[in-house]
C-alpha cells in the first residue's frame, strides 16, 4: 500500500512537558536558562508513542513550531506518513485521544499533499501571550499565565506594540544559537489589550526566532513598567544585539494560538 | 501577650493536594475508592507550615469545609490562633503567599471574635460541580473540570436538581462512615446551568455530608444521560439508602465556592 502524509491539528498544555522537542542545551543570556532535562516527556515523543500504538508501525511527527517546555498550544500543526489505510479519519482521531494524556488533545487529522510539509508551509503564526495583572496570583491558572503583581501602563505598551510591527531584524529580541540564515522577519501584528486583570499580548507574524515573542512579551512588559519607553522599542530593533532587547518573559504565559497554511 | 483568633478567606486548585486534610481510609461502595496516600501534602499543613514560618510558632489552622483530594476552592474559611501582633494583617498575608505555593492564596485575613468557630459558625455553603460536555475533551482544564462526551438532557436534570431542595434525610448521597449524628441536611438551591459545552451544578445548603455534592452531581449526570427519570430522586431520598442513589462524580469538578458565616 502506498504511503500517504496526513495533517494534523494539536492542541496541549505545555505544563507538565519538555516542549514539542528536546531544545539542544546552549550558552546563556540575561538568566535565559537552559530547561532542564529530568527524563520529562516531549509533546512530540508522546504524540508519536499513542499513533505509533494505534497504526501498529513506528511513527514521525513533524511539527510546525517547536515551542517551548511549558509553552501552550491550541492550534499545533504537525504531519505524519502512514500506509495503514483501514482506519477512517475520525475513528483513528478518536483512538490516538482516548490514548494520549489528558493535555494532549487531536483536533483533527486530514489528508495531505504528498509534499506537504508543516514546517514550509506555514504561511503565518499567532502567539498570544497572558499576563495575570493584579496584586494577587491566580491559584487556578498559575500554570496558564504569568502573574506580575505592578500597576502596568498599557497605553504605553500599546504604542510599543505597534513599533514591533513591519519587517525588522529581530537579532535583539531573539536567543543566540538558533543557527537560521536571516534574522530578519516579518510582524503583521502585534497588540496589547486587556480584560480585568487579564492582559494579552497578541503577535501574528510570518515566522518567530527562538524565544522571540517570550522576548517581545517581557519587553513590552517592561515598557509597562517604566524600565523603557515605548520609543526605545526601533532603537532596540536598530542595535540588533540582544543584550539591548529586554528581558524573557517565563513559558507558562505564551500560547500558540493558530498558524495559517 | 494575649493569643487572639483569625479569620482566613482562602482559595486553592486542588489538583496537587491530598485534600484539606487527610481522611480516614474506610470501606468503600460502588466503586469509591479511598484516596491513595502517597506522601502528598494537605492544603492544610502547607498553609500551617507557611504561617508557622512567617508567625515563628506553630500554628493549627480549622477550615471550615474538609475538600477531598483534587477538589478546588474559591472561598474555604478557615481560623487561627496567635499571641503574634507585631505584623501588620496585610504585611503577614503577603509574606505568607509569597511562602505558598502557587496553586493556594490567601484572599483575607481578619480579626474574629474568640469564639469563632470556622466550622460552627457556617451557616450555608455553595458548591459548585463543574462539567465539560463535549465530543473532545479540553486539554487546558481537565484538572479542573469532569468531562463527560455523551449528549445531556439538561432539561431533565434541571427538574430532578428541584427535587433536591429542601429539607431531607440525604443517607442515599451521603457516602458511609461519617460518623454524624444526623444525615438530615437542608438543600437551599440546587441548579443547573450551560453555557456552550460547560455546564455547571450549583448546590447551597446548609450543610454537607461526605460526599454528598459529588454523589449528588453524578447522580443528576446520570439523569442527563438518560439512566435516572427526574422522578426517580425523591424515591432516592425516601429509601435513604446508599446503594439506591447514584454514583459519584470524580473530585476535579467540584469547587467550594462561598461559605455564609
Amino acid at each position: 500500500m502506498a504511503t500517504r502524509r496526513f495533517k494534523l491539528l494539536l492542541s496541549y498544555r505545555g505544563t507538565h512537558y519538555h516542549g514539542w522537542q528536546q531544545q539542544p542545551v546552549l550558552p546563556t543570556y540575561k538568566g535565559e536558562l537552559p530547561p532542564p532535562d529530568c527524563g520529562i516527556p516531549t509533546i512530540q515523543e508522546t504524540l508519536a508513542s499513542a499513533m505509533g500504538h494505534v497504526l501498529g508501525h513506528p511513527v514521525t511527527v513533524v511539527g510546525s513550531s517547536r515551542t517551548d517546555a511549558g509553552v501552550h498550544a491550541k492550534g499545533q500543526v504537525a504531519h505524519f506518513d502512514t500506509d495503514q489505510s483501514q482506519i477512517p479519519l475520525e475513528n483513528l482521531r478518536r483512538a490516538v485521544n482516548h490514548r494520549l494524556p489528558q493535555d494532549i488533545l487531536i483536533r483533527e487529522i486530514s489528508p495531505a499533499a504528498d509534499d506537504f510539509d508543516a514546517i514550509t508551509a506555514a504561511k503565518s503564526k499567532r502567539y498570544q501571550y497572558f499576563v495575570w495583572n493584579a496584586p494577587d496570583r491566580n491559584p487556578f491558572f498559575s500554570d496558564l499565565c504569568w502573574h506580575r503583581w505592578q500597576a502596568m501602563d498599557v497605553a504605553a505598551m500599546k504604542i510599543a506594540a505597534a513599533h514591533m510591527v513591519g519587517e525588522h531584524d529581530f537579532t535583539s529580541f531573539c536567543r543566540p544559537g538558533h543557527h537560521r540564515e536571516t534574522t530578519v522577519r516579518t510582524v503583521y501584528q502585534c497588540q496589547v489589550s486587556s480584560r480585568g486583570p487579564q492582559l494579552v499580548i497578541g503577535i501574528e507574524g510570518n515566522g518567530f526566532l527562538w524565544n522571540m515573542v517570550r522576548i517581545m512579551a517581557g519587553t513590552l512588559v517592561e515598557v509597562g513598567l517604566e524600565k523603557y519607553l515605548p520609543e526605545d522599542i526601533p532603537r532596540m530593533l536598530a542595535a540588533r544585539d540582544r543584550t539591548v532587547g529586554g528581558s524573557t518573559a517565563p513559558p507558562q504565559g505564551l500560547w500558540l494560538q493558530w498558524i495559517k497554511m
